[in-house]
This record gives C-alpha cells, sequence and structure tokens, in this order.
C-alpha cells in the first residue's frame, strides 16, 4: 500500500514508524510545512520521502491527515479533492464535530473516514516519534454510515494492524467525551503549572519537591498551544460545560476542607477512588478487533 | 543497626525493602495495627518480625514512623518518651508544622529528627511496596538546629544510603510548598476523578478514551482517604490558599476560552510550557548529597 501522511509530528511521525514497523506500507511518503520536521523525519527513516503535497497524493492509497484541528479544516477538503478518485482520506484530530462538518456534502466525501486514535504523548515534533504509541488504545471512527464500505475497511484495517480498540460514535458524542476524558485533563493541567509557576519563584525549591505526585498531574502541561488552542476553541462548548462540572466539584471538595468534621473530604476521597476499578476494567479488556 | 519501622504500608515497606537492600539494617522490626500488614510483611521478607510497639521499640537504633499524619500526632510523642535513650526517632509524614507542635518541648526531642521524603505511589499496604521509591527523590528535614547531631546525622545517613537529596527547611516552608506541589495535584486528581464518574455514567465509553491523556491527571485519585484527609485537615491553610490560586488561574483559563480571539489561550499554554524546563533541570541535577 502507498501511505501519504500529512503532518509529521508526533502523531504523524509515530504512525509512520508503526506502519513501518507492521509490513503495511510498501512506500510512506510525508508531507510537512516545516523544513526541520521533513528534513527529521527523512533522516529518521520515518518516511521514504518528504514532498510537496500534490506530488505526495499522487498514486497514494491511503492518505492520513495528523495536523493541527485548525489546519485539517482547511485542509482536508482541499485533499479530499485532489487526491486519486480511488484513494482513501482519514484524519487523527482530536475533535471530530466541525472537521466531519467542513466535508458534509463534499462530493468525495464517501472516500473519507473521520477518525480518532486516543493516544499521545507531552512531546511534539518527528523526534518524539514512538512506534507503539497506538498499540492497545482506541480509534474512534466517526460517520461510518458516510463512508464507502471499502474505505472504511481500510482505515479499520490500519488501526487494527496497529493493535487499537475500535469504538464508533457519532461526531457529537465523540467531542463531549473527549471533552471530558482528554480536554479536560489538559485544562487542569495547564492551570496547575500556570498556579505553580506563578507562585513558586525560586523553581529550585519546588522542583526539588516534585516526587509527590506532581510531575504526573503536571504532565500534560508541556503539550503545544499550537495544538491545542484550536482543539478547544473547536471543542469550546463541550470544553466549557465539562469545564463548569469540574468548577461545581472543585468548590464542593473546598467546601469540605472548610468544615470542623472531616467526613465529606473523606468520602468525597472515597467516591474518587472508584476511579481505580473503572481504570482496571479498561485494561483488563484489553484489546478487541 | 537495629531499625523498627512503625507503619508496614507503602511507605514503611519500601523503606525496609530499601533499607535491606543498601545492607543498612542487621534487623528490621515492624509494627502495624493490622494484622493483615503485619502477615504479609513477614512473608514477603520486609520485616524480620512484627511485634508489638513495646516489643519492637526495645533495642532499637532507629525508629522510623510511616503512618497517617492524624496517628503520628498521637503516636510521635509515646514513641520519643518509650524508646530507648539512645535510639533516634524521625517520621515521614507528609506534614510537617503540627507533628513538630506535637513534641515541642518534649524531654526528648533532640532525639527526633522530622523529615519527609519526597515520594510515593497511588497504591496503598506491603505488598504495593517499591525498594526504589526514594532513590533520586528529595528527603525533607526540618529543625534540624532543634536535633542532636548524632541523630540529624544518623537520619541523613539513612536517606543518602537511599540515593536520596536532602533539603532543610522549616515545617511551615515544608507545609507551604508541599501544599504546591503535592496536596494541589491531589485535590484537583480527586476532583477530576469525582468530575468524570459523575458524568459518565457507561463507565466502559469513557474509559475506552483514555488514552488521550486522562490516566496520568487522575493517577492520584487512587490514594486513600484514611492518608489523605488527616493531610488535607493539618495543612488546611496552606491547601485553601493553593486550592484558591488555582481557582483563579482556572478562571483566567475559563475566560480565555470565550472570547472571540484565541491569542489569550495561546498565551497562558505557553507559559504553562515553561514546567517543561522547569522539571527538566530538576532531573538534570539528579542525585545531590
Amino acid at each position: 500500500m502507498e501511505v501519504t501522511v500529512i503532518g509529521l509530528g508526533l502523531i504523524g511521525g509515530s504512525l509512520c514508524a508503526a506502519v513501518r514497523e507492521c509490513g503495511l506500507a510498501k512506500r510512506i511518503r510525508g508531507v510537512d510545512s516545516s523544513p526541520l520536521h521533513r528534513a527529521q523525519a527523512v533522516e529518521l527513516g520515518l518516511v521514504d520521502a518528504a514532498l510537496p503535497l500534490e506530488e505526495a497524493l499522487a498514486g497514494a492509497d491511503l492518505v492520513v491527515l495528523a495536523i493541527p484541528v485548525n489546519a485539517l479544516i482547511e485542509l482536508l477538503p482541499r485533499v479530499l479533492t485532489q487526491a486519486d478518485p480511488s484513494s482513501t482520506v482519514t484524519d487523527m484530530g482530536s475533535t471530530k464535530e466541525l472537521i466531519c462538518r467542513a466535508v458534509e456534502g463534499h462530493p468525495q466525501r464517501r472516500r473519507y473516514v473521520p477518525s480518532h486514535p486516543m493516544s499521545g504523548t507531552e512531546n511534539s515534533g518527528p523526534t518524539a516519534f514512538v512506534p507503539t504509541l497506538f498499540a492497545r488504545k482506541t480509534a474512534v471512527i466517526c460517520e461510518k454510515e458516510l463512508c464507502e464500505p471499502f474505505h472504511l475497511e481500510r482505515v479499520e484495517g490500519l488501526y487494527r494492524a496497529l493493535k487499537m480498540r475500535l469504538v464508533h460514535m457519532s461526531p457529537k458524542e465523540h467531542d463531549l467525551h473527549a471533552a471530558y476524558v482528554s480536554h479536560l485533563s489538559h485544562v487542569i493541567s495547564f492551570v496547575l503549572a500556570n498556579t505553580v509557576l506563578e507562585k513558586e519563584q525560586d523553581v529550585n525549591t519546588i522542583f526539588d519537591l516534585a516526587g509527590g505526585g506532581f510531575e504526573s498531574t503536571v504532565r500534560l502541561a508541556k503539550s503545544t498551544p499550537t495544538m491545542w488552542t484550536p482543539i478547544f476553541e473547536q471543542n469550546r462548548t463541550h470544553v466549557l460545560n465539562a469545564l463548569d462540572s469540574y468548577l461545581d466539584h472543585l468548590r464542593a471538595f473546598r467546601d469540605s476542607l472548610t468544615q470542623p468534621s472531616t467526613d465529606e473530604n473523606f468520602r468525597l476521597i472515597e467516591n474518587a477512588n472508584r476511579i481505580r476499578r473503572a481504570l482496571e476494567s479498561m485494561a483488563t479488556r484489553g484489546t478487541k478487533t
């Protein structure tokens, strides 16, 4: 299969590595607006060639867009128009509703399979690639009823080959769930970083003490605004709802700290502990294909 | 050296394992109010014997208390009274001000070295022990001026043998910094768990999507109320201040999401990204002894 990956950052670069490792591609061509990223992707062997968009689209069986969601909305309709009539097109964007809307009624709509592999790290750029980034994680496919079965199967086959679980939902459902599980986690991590950085002028002091759980909670705060500002913009309504619900729970927790009795605080923590079982049941289910 | 560890949970159990591994102890005796934890600690070889308090204190060179901070306040003065006149006593509690106050003016005060090794996991009980839990983390020592040099050196020697960095500060400074770096991280993680658990009745749906950063942000929410409610209670003032500062930053971030321009949101995320350099500089400094 001829695979073309547009966007050679962490996600696109990891996809190239994973696709190569599972032997799915005869050739991988890459597209990126950054000359540095193009050079790095070639040097790391992630792509066989880094080319201008038009050249990279010619003869591609599968075209994957892995660029920030604001750029996706602009580029996806054009790629769908310019790609070969037999090409399958998919994207890996973290929002789905506005992206699907951008190609609503597009004459080539049935060759496009909206998807979101739920996996990432806080790092960026092709040098941050992780060949196993997708394994045992979930890939969401949206609007499968609007996809030609041949193209749907090609994209689902890709994710299965990467050892991902497949889940189907509507773009709206995806954006709602993603707001709670992924986007809210990023907001609270960014805000934790801002709080601590403002408070602690003496960076050494605070980071001497980072062993106590801070590092994992603040990990996502290293994620770039280039990727995340557009996600928050496109998923604004759901993110604001999730954030408001979070604020309610935060105020309730704060209240429990001001009460003479610690019973309510104990109860709130005990309730939060239920997350352990939920996460463990996920790990147990493992890879479903 | 004869070492007695009071409290055979994650911290006490890990301490036993680490002390044994570095060859510091001739014998390790353990004390725990839970028969199950006592049996597990013996079976895992963490302690040579699990004994009642009085027996375990007799002849101990070093007594380490690793119990929840509310129990610490009760037990520490008694241990200091009952332990052999040559014993060194230290604790591993996550708060320091009220604990130090509990033994203020105690006739044996100079044999007690207040400490807090800043390290842990979200798990509990002796079976969760991690022999390398302390390595390359920071141990805070408070009120060293109130400790007999011999006893101070014994406790600092212990932490050095565990490959920890040593930092000295007042109990008040410790509690302030810990509120921002450790306790606040736990609050926001507990609250994230409560928010998501309330919203998502269909646990499967949400946890299929947990790849997107949720798992690391919510990890600390598995920590037990038995340990954390007393920490929040003892460090209430600093935790409330940290939480209010966090709430201010959270509202500012929320505001940035409602503005027509995304500039402010971009700026806030860019500011949060500075945490990367701060954490990297910590990693680079490595172990100082």
